[in-house]
C-alpha cells in the first residue's frame, strides 16, 4: 500500500532510477511490514534548479545528489518502526546506488486502511472486504 | 477542494490525459459531494521505467498503461463514500479513455478543511468565512 | 520540515521559479513558525493541458498562470496561523515573481513529527533525540 514518490534531479541513469525505488521497496519489506508485491512508485526526474533545498539544515549538509523520498502508507506503526525504516532506507541506498547518506530526505505521510484502492475500484483494505 | 494528482507513463495523446482529470472529476461530482467548479488536477507523465509497480497485487495485474490517481481532500467521508467514489473512477476510466480497472490505482489524503486556499491567500472553508 | 511541492505549466524562467520557491520560504520563516534553513522544495513544470484547472470557483477565476502549491508540515499550526501564512504566501508571490493571488492555489498535509528523516537516516525531530 505504500505509495512512493521519489524526486532527484534529472542526469541520473534508469539503473540509478531504479535502485532507489529497489532500495525503498526492500527497507518496507524488511523493516516497514509492507506485503510482498506491494509495490507502486512515481519517480520525478526535475530540471536544474526545480528542487531548491538547503545547503544544511541540523548539521547535515545537502547537494545536488539530494533525494526527496514521500511516501504515502496506512497509519499503523510506531516511532520505533519509522526510525528503523529511516534507517534501513539509508542503508540500503548507500549501498546502492551509491547516495550518501546525508542526501536521503524521507517524509511520510499517514492515511487510514480505507485509502486505497489497488485496482478494479475496490478498497481492498477494508473489513469485510467488498471483493 | 479535492486536490488530484495523476501520474501515468509518457506516451499518451493529450486527450487521453484530459479524459483521465474529467473522469475524475465526474466522479467527485457524482459520487464524492465535490461542489461544481471544483477542479485542480496536475498530471505527470513519466519517463520510461519512473514508474516503478508490481506486476500482481492482491490478485490484481499491471502493466504499463497503470495510472496512479492521488486525491488530497477534506476528511468529511465515511468508508462507503470512498468505496463508491473508488468504483466510480474505475468505472468512468474503463468508458473513457479506456483504461482497463486492474491499472487504475488510488490514494486518498485526508486534510482538515481550514488546509486549503484557493486564491486571493484566503482559506475559504474556515468558518466563519473571512472573505 | 515542511515539503514544499510547486506545480505550474511549463513555460516560465528559472528566475521566475526559484522566486517562488523563495517566497513560500520567506513565508514559511515569518509566518508560519518555520526554523531557519529548513527548505526542502520541488518544483514540477507540468506540459501544456497537464494542469487541468476550473475557470472559475468561489468567485475566484484562474488561467494558465496558475500555481498549485502543496505544502507538507507537522500538525502544529492553528487555523489563524494557517490563515495568516496563506495570506502570506500570496502577498509575496504577488510582489515577486508577480503573481496575481487568484491564480495561487495552496494545500496543507499535515503530519506528525516523528514522520520525517533530514538524512543520516535519523528522525531528527523525535524526542528523546536518537542522534
Amino acid at each position: 500500500m505504500p505509495l512512493t514518490r521519489i524526486s532527484l534531479l534529472r542526469g541520473k541513469p534508469p539503473e540509478y532510477r531504479r535502485a532507489i525505488a529497489d532500495a525503498v521497496y526492500a527497507a518496507m519489506r524488511e523493516d516497514f511490514g509492507v506485503p510482498a508485491d506491494d509495490l507502486f512508485t512515481t519517480i520525478t526526474q526535475h530540471d536544474p534548479g526545480d528542487i531548491v533545498y538547503t545547503p544544511e539544515y541540523l548539521g547535515i549538509e545537502h547537494d545536488d545528489d539530494i533525494v526527496i523520498i514521500q511516501i504515502t502508507a496506512n497509519n499503523t506503526r510506531t516511532v520505533e518502526k519509522k526510525q528503523a525504516f529511516f534507517a534501513s532506507i539509508a542503508d540500503r541506498l548507500a549501498k546502492n546506488p551509491g547516495i550518501a547518506p546525508n542526501n536521503v530526505i524521507i517524509n511520510l505521510i499517514d492515511v487510514m486502511k480505507e485509502n486505497w484502492s489497488f485496482g478494479n475500484g475496490i478498497a481492498q483494505y477494508v473489513d469485510p472486504p467488498t471483493q
